[in-house]
């Protein structure tokens, strides 16, 4: 078992479930890990183990498992995540953070990263030359379009938001940007698409959307809104599909962290401490921060990154 | 080039598209197939034959395709299905019916039997050892539930008429049934399918269905329907899938026709003669047949199976 140590950092807004540290201290049952390695915890602190998921190394659809935020144990403890004082978790669920990754532009990948590499994969959005698209540019779209980047897909963003235009081209990268209310614009990218990654946690239409995939094109959501409206015949006369998919298994986390390391792909922070937790909460209200905030809790991320 | 002869047949009520007989005649440049071969024409009598998806032997995602039935053709002809009088197809859009297979119970094959067969496949839901639920039990319906037990999967017939039951299990061989607003028969199956077959073409719950899939569960709609409401977090939390699927293409038709030779997959069916059309129009909108009728046009039936 580890201690989280105190350099614990997390995305305010985001449940509190990505933290990072380096280890302070292990339990003399710890093979994979040693004091000073630079380690995360994700949204998931304990699962059954027993089930066929579990068995498959897809411990986060374990229907028993321990989100490491705001969740009454199996002892009886809530878990507070990175607003805990002190952490403790099974080496299992503790993830190795990469050498070539500052440990705060890692920590959002621990839910936001995963939340989108898992599905790219699964749903094998992760071949050189597709086309992707990634509507909704927040801090789970704009990793959505680094993670496409970097499978080496050609990435248009869908916003309903024309100020992002820039920042989606210049700073992330993207191919192309599109309004999505704009009747042109949509039209221009119609049935080019093999896939989209929707990371919008609001009602919107799904029609849209769907038009622009390919046959037999993907559209996957990651944004949770209780219900859409689905329209049917694009489906059926495109074998299109529509699918969920929530962050990643330990396993597929891990590996996920060596392939940023490996292709530059960081999440862009903002580093904030402690005490401007409660104006960081007010901006998030206002979707004010590219992408993340991450607080350094210890006030120690100078000295460890 | 064959003349589909004088012998089509077809199931009243799909669109006249499910079209059997023997060659009576070919072109001097047929190549694939001889007089007196059994032969069938499905949906599709044409495609572009240089798009993406007929390169893939998709035809039947063509954008440019010909349907057999109630379509404006190139030569400005408007295409009659096995209504027609006379008949031309190119032999690339002939399939083969197997010696092992009757012309009348393979007719339906055509549309009924590959809108399954093909997203059973497609989908991976034609290991052995899976659990198939099935929606609605139709001309659609009972040839998924033939072809689910064909590729060796448990199949759970899912209806809202619980005079089907006998039928479902005693007839078509269902390893077992539930009515979908029965809670306590729907409970015991929750959680329990790798993939569903949805053939209802009328506004119905997803929820309900959802919930009866395993984590990765995909439910394919096959049914055809404006709109449905889509319950999002059920796909994001277990990674579920909806999709759809509209028939298949020429070589996969084929292949259907050889898997249902050798499983001994027929359509149910009633043979009826020309005149008897109307009244079987009549009897098809009070669902009253088992499941398809089949016109013996010629009333050659008896002499050609």
């Amino acid at each position: 078992m580890i201690g989280s140590g105190d350099r614990r950092r997390n995305s305010v807004g985001e449940l509190r479930h990505e933290i990072v540290g380096k280890i302070t201290e292990v339990g003399n049952k710890v093979a994979k890990f040693k004091i000073g390695d630079k380690v995360g915890v994700g949204i998931i602190l304990d699962s059954c183990r027993s089930c066929q998921n579990c068995a498959n190394n897809l411990e986060n659809y374990c229907p028993k498992k321990i989100p490491t935020y705001g969740f009454k144990n199996t002892d009886g403890t809530v878990t507070y995540g990175g607003f805990s004082d002190s952490m403790v978790a099974h080496e299992d669920f503790v993830v190795r953070i990469p050498d070539g990754l500052p440990l705060d532009a890692a920590a959002p990948l621990l839910c936001a990263g995963i939340t989108v590499y898992s599905p790219l994969r699964y749903f094998g959005l992760d071949k050189l030359g597709l086309h992707v698209g990634v509507v909704g540019l927040g801090g789970v779209g704009h990793l959505a379009v680094k993670f496409a980047k970097a499978f080496g897909a050609k990435v248009t963003v869908v916003s309903t938001s024309p100020s992002k235009k820039k920042e989606a081209l210049e700073n992330l990268g993207a191919d192309s940007f599109v309004i999505s209310t704009d009747q042109d614009q949509m039209q221009g990218v119609i049935g080019t698409m093999d896939g989209i990654i929707d990371t919008v946690s609001a009602v919107h239409p799904l029609l849209p959307l769907l038009t622009l995939l390919k046959s037999h094109g993907k559209l996957v959501l990651v944004g949770v809104v209780p219900k859409l409206e689905l329209p049917v015949f694009p489906l059926i006369m495109e074998r299109r599909l529509i699918a969920g998919s929530s962050v990643g298994g330990l396993k597929e986390t891990q590996e996920m962290l060596e392939f940023a390391a490996e292709h530059n792909v960081k999440a862009d922070i903002e580093v904030i401490p402690m005490d401007y937790v409660n104006t960081a909460m007010e901006r998030l209200l206002k979707a004010d921060v590219k992408y993340r905030f991450v607080i350094d809790i210890a006030n120690t991320l100078g000295s460890t990154s």
